[in-house]
């Protein structure tokens, strides 16, 4: 009968329980028949040894995880009581009990925990153990992770602790609601009803974020409005606060430089003047009065028109002291972002955020951080990584990723970005030596910074699903795995996420993995291949546009970063050309200066590469290029075929939009392969060669698309 | 074991499916342990014998609800099957098996269906028959709505058919995605994703309106934008347009007069001009096309700076006609506002709409409705009936309603509209006479209208759960349930909604009844009590503003609506004041035209009164409406009170969210009273009577409340 019970159950939870994927990774599906069912019945009651605030959510968390997974109602001890399978339980318990010895508690840190399996009193258990609740709170979502991907846990000894202090995401998200840069419907955060309405989805985003170890997140635009720093909208963050802090995330805020004029009615916003200085501390005090662990704030100054400190003759560095001053008595954090540029027309638009804040290294209060983009222009498709990571020993450096689809696709292409983001922290800035890659730099390992971080402008929004794609949620999941352990591999990432938000099933697990490994290589190839950038629409960024010269400054243009002409494309930067390649480390710049040893995914990032460039195969580089852009496409088609063969074990209705996705993807890969090479042809003035297929329509047809309402390009 | 099944799968179904609002009124609960339970499960067999598409939808259904309601998986047979419990058939086999007369079939009209139970070789069976499949469709979402609600149905012999042609929904949605007006997120329609991705939405929301009656949605906002009759937009609405024709609902968009200007490149958009003729023309063609049953065209035109036929000199029924002519060819209907007041300063606008419409009753082609307000100002908490009602026997005139609450607390009050809705239908205009109501006028009994109609502004977004406020959605289902037929009582409709969204326990059911048929009552007392109106925030409508009187125009300012001096209060609308009374018929003038004998909700919306003027009880004005507005505080609170005494038979999410929203609504309750009377008594110079809570906070604290960012105000 029990048996019975089972399928049955199943069935009718099934039928319930539609796969919108609001649950993300956290669905806690039925085992089925999995050979680890059962060990793991014999851990079904649960002893939680925490503050009151960390053991509701625990509770409730656990509840729903072991009816999802193994169709039961855990008994929950509250306090530490011998007949639980399970301890959930401090350091210090853990030691009195002799479970784990008194000198092992300082390699848990203040975020870190040990999952040990132990005989107590005769019967096995299960032990969670970490010096604070934040530990807890991560070790009983490790435990949960491992269940829903079926591993097996009953022969458990290991400590885990975060790389990186600060695990955050930035939401570019705007008080109207509209989110700058999101293709997933609006904002989640509810400005108009906060802070007397809860939304469920509050609690579920920090559900969410607790258990991939993202600790602190920015709710608003880095385009800063300064109303968010008035009294009633403070307390609606205060609230969202309050929803958080059982979940150890700190909240942050953007912070417009100018608020003290616009806010404060004061006729500068100078970092030299006291009542400027005076007003940022009453700031701060109001803040930390009504949230005592706010996380600080995130500063888009002097970039894109944004007010800042050069305003008024300053640096950088002034400006962040200013706001770090403020926020320091009460352990308050200044998130400054490297990513700067002004507003007059630069000789090389790569170049500038290293000129600007490698001379002010060491000049910045102990309580800042640098948060710097991973390449040096903006979020393309690939970047080589930013020359800044290496380049200031003094001044800690984090990292700033994009989750959000700005140049990949918006929200309808399916692209993976963990390879990405693997490719540039593995990357050695070799500063000061060989082997400090960009994830030692960022790790602090390399030169001892105070604070380290890794950040992911988020691609979260209202849609059902909160990320439009299905797989748009395993960016988010990466950057939260990533920023907890850079050194885990995108593909044990893919595995664990594809595990918790599809299926256990081995050939599904493989199939969905390798449509998410080749998926970045694929989308540079079908838009921006051989180092490529910047040649989508203006503005809104949708689809290519490298025709595109109209804008009021040049390197908002597109021609301005491929140059094609009659002899080649591509962008020099070496010593012949804009010479951004001086900024890295001359072991780095030896890589790429020589057209002839550089890797060709750099080629026209770094040259201006002859149409009849030959490359090492003896193709040349115009062929090589039509290639790249039709295998491109041809990924896509296989994304699409590799799809097909996981119809039955995916639920339908992911299934089916999925599919409508890669439809999309695909039409949109085409499209910028037939607009790319039409238009680029007019300066190569050569035939397509063999295997790729000519465009369907003429370049002008693709020049006369516009898109007034593209997503994402609001303020 | 039966039992003990039964409860172990419906603890595992709750465990599944948070109730999250997303499933609306189609939930399918399981029934439990209702008497109706035997004789349901005998009809878990269904014959349908309809065209394909209209039977893959209620199979769909079918499925969804059997399985929700009895936990079975029903047998569906397409085509006629002698051994279906139930048949779901066209009348013309009906008529042959002799379970139905020839002769009936007339009654069922084109969208009608008769249900009977039958006894078929032996058995008894359930017969939903029609002469169309949208009859089909409607029959067997009311057999659901009566299993959902508990019902018995084995007695059945009744025919149903709508008495209105046109029942339909007005979005207000702009192709940003932000909604005017709209409270509960962004629009429901991705506009960038179109036509190739089909979100699960778009089908939910077709059942949801098939399951209510709703025929015909506008998609687009009546600000209209010109784009949306774009080739690529036209893609978009036609992949809608598939999406919803199964459930029998015709797409209609809005027209900008001027398109052909601005899409069209034309010099002008006169009427008269035969190449603006032809581009209509030109447009109807290509959008039946790719539309063949598209419903038509929704105008506002020449009001609020839209553009429209009195640009070039010509009149309204120019404009529709223009219009009416490209459509007709393929059975379209142009709708027509009535909603019209000029950008000069009127008199009174309450008189516009008839002064410009009355003298062209006549003049428009057959295929064009006038729709028309509910009231002659702006979907204020309560307005009089709009004087064109009965005023135009040659012009049918049609409903709109407004569901999305842009008057009455957004989506965080508890509002249920039917009430108002049907104090507006059952107004007798006396036009031509006695007994003519407003229902009587739109259903076309009255003159005889070759087409009826009534439209709600939607209140729908992408918020989870639809519309904000769980109780929102029962303002779309009442909408629905009106339009098909007006003569249902608020109660009787509350009733089927309560049971089908929280619980068919009769106290509970009894509990919120009373909540909602007194809501809309507490909402006009806390807001606008005894006639008052338009009193609220500029531009974005929320909370009080009567002291507002720095718009562009007049009738813009709050002032000008409620006219407060050291005498009295009110809009004096009889022959001594605007005269705008004598739009209605004498025996209605002779209602409002007296002081003395006009009933007290209608006071200050015709007469200035004055403060010390003496009701029938003895109480004066001043008196009267300081404890109206503390009645209406008052009522909130015992709407609180009694929600908590359904908290162990409602779900906890949703009780949790309205006892949140209560909150806020008895706060903003006590707003509009604090402001109101602190500004009224700034002219009343007369104390606070006894009982009367006084303000908390000073006038210039209510005056100072700013609210740059709340929502619904965009274009």
């Amino acid at each position: 009968m029990k048996k019975f019970l089972l399928l049955f159950s199943v069935f009718f939870c099934m039928v319930a329980a539609a796969e919108s994927g609001y649950d993300l990774w956290l669905r806690y599906p039925a085992l089925g028949n999995s050979s680890v069912k059962s060990s793991y019945t014999k851990f079904t009651s649960i002893s939680i040894d925490a503050a009151a605030a960390t053991t509701t959510v625990l509770e409730r968390e656990f509840l729903m995880a072991l009816k999802g997974i193994l169709s039961v109602k855990p008994s929950i001890y509250k306090g530490f009581n011998a007949s639980a399978a399970v301890f959930v339980v401090p350091a210090a318990v853990a030691v009195q009990q002799k479970w784990m010895a008194a000198s092992d508690t300082n390699s848990l840190g203040q975020e870190g925990f040990k999952m040990k399996s132990i005989t107590f009193l005769g019967r096995q258990r299960l032990l969670i153990t970490a010096n604070t609740d934040a530990g807890l709170l991560y070790g009983s979502f490790q435990w949960l992770r491992m269940m829903a991907s079926q591993q097996p846990i009953t022969k458990l000894d290991t400590v885990c602790k975060p790389s990186l202090q600060w695990r955050m995401l930035n939401h570019w998200d705007n008080l109207t609601r509209t989110v700058e840069r999101g293709y997933a419907g609006g904002s989640i955060w509810n400005w108009q009803t906060l802070p007397d309405y809860i939304d469920q989805r509050y609690i579920d985003y920090a559900r969410a974020n607790a258990s991939i170890g993202i600790n602190a997140t920015v709710l608003t635009n880095v385009n800063a409005n300064a109303t968010t720093l008035t009294a009633p909208y403070l307390q609606k963050v205060k609230a969202l606060a309050d929803v958080f802090r059982p979940y150890h995330i700190k909240v942050f805020l953007t912070a417009r430089f100018s608020a003290p004029i616009e806010i404060g009615h004061l006729k500068t916003a100078d970092p030299y003047d006291p009542a400027v200085q005076q007003w940022w501390k009453d700031k701060a005090k109001e803040i930390y009065t009504l949230i005592p662990d706010f996380g600080g704030f995130l500063v888009k100054a002097n970039s894109e028109g944004q007010p800042g400190p050069q305003n008024y003759g300053r640096n950088h560095a002034d400006g962040a002291n200013l706001l770090a001053n403020a926020v320091k008595p009460y352990g308050g954090t200044i998130i400054w972002r490297a990513f700067v540029y002004s507003n007059e027309s630069p000789d090389d638009r790569f170049k500038q955020p290293y000129a600007e804040f490698v001379p002010l290294d060491g000049k910045f209060t102990s309580n800042v951080l640098l948060q710097v983009k991973n390449g040096p222009i903006d979020f393309q498709p690939r970047e080589p990584f930013h020359p800044l990571f290496g380049a200031m020993p003094k001044t800690p450096t984090m990292m700033e990723f994009q989750l959000t689809q700005e140049y990949l696709g918006f929200s309808t292409h399916l692209v993976y970005l963990a390879p990405m983001f693997k490719e540039v922290l593995n990357t050695d800035t070799y500063q000061p030596r060989q082997g400090s890659t960009v994830a030692k730099v960022i790790d602090g390992s390399t030169f001892g910074y105070s604070s380290t971080g890794m950040a992911g402008v988020s691609n979260i929004g209202s849609d059902l699903n909160w990320t439009g794609h299905p797989f748009a949620q395993a960016n988010w999941y990466a950057l939260g795995r990533l920023a907890w352990n850079p050194s885990l591999s995108a593909e044990s990432i893919a595995t664990e996420w594809i595990k918790q938000s599809f299926s256990n099933d081995a050939a599904t697990v493989a199939t969905i993995s390798k449509i998410m490994l080749r998926s970045h290589e694929a989308v540079v190839n079908y838009m921006t291949p051989l180092g490529l950038h910047h040649i989508m629409g203006y503005g809104h960024h949708y689809g290519p546009a490298p025709w595109f010269k109209e804008a009021s400054r040049e390197d908002w243009n597109c021609t301005y970063f491929h140059k094609a002409d009659s002899i080649g494309i591509g962008f020099n930067r070496t010593a012949t050309g804009t010479n951004a390649l001086v900024q890295y480390a001359p072991l780095v710049q030896a890589n790429w200066n020589v057209l002839a040893i550089t890797n060709k995914k750099w080629l026209t990032w770094f040259h201006h590469v002859p149409w009849q460039y030959k490359l090492g195969d003896g193709k040349t580089f115009w062929d090589e290029l039509c290639l790249q852009y039709q295998w491109g496409v041809g990924e896509v088609r296989q994304m699409k075929q590799q799809w097909q063969t996981v119809a039955k074990q995916v639920d339908a209705d992911r299934f089916r939009q999925v599919n409508m996705l890669l439809n999309i993807q695909e039409k949109e890969a085409i499209w910028w392969k037939d607009a790319c090479l039409s238009y680029f042809q007019t300066f190569s003035k050569k035939p397509y060669p063999a295997g790729v297929e000519p465009p369907a329509q003429s370049l002008e047809y693709y020049q006369q698309l516009s898109f007034p309402y593209a997503p994402g390009n609001s303020h």
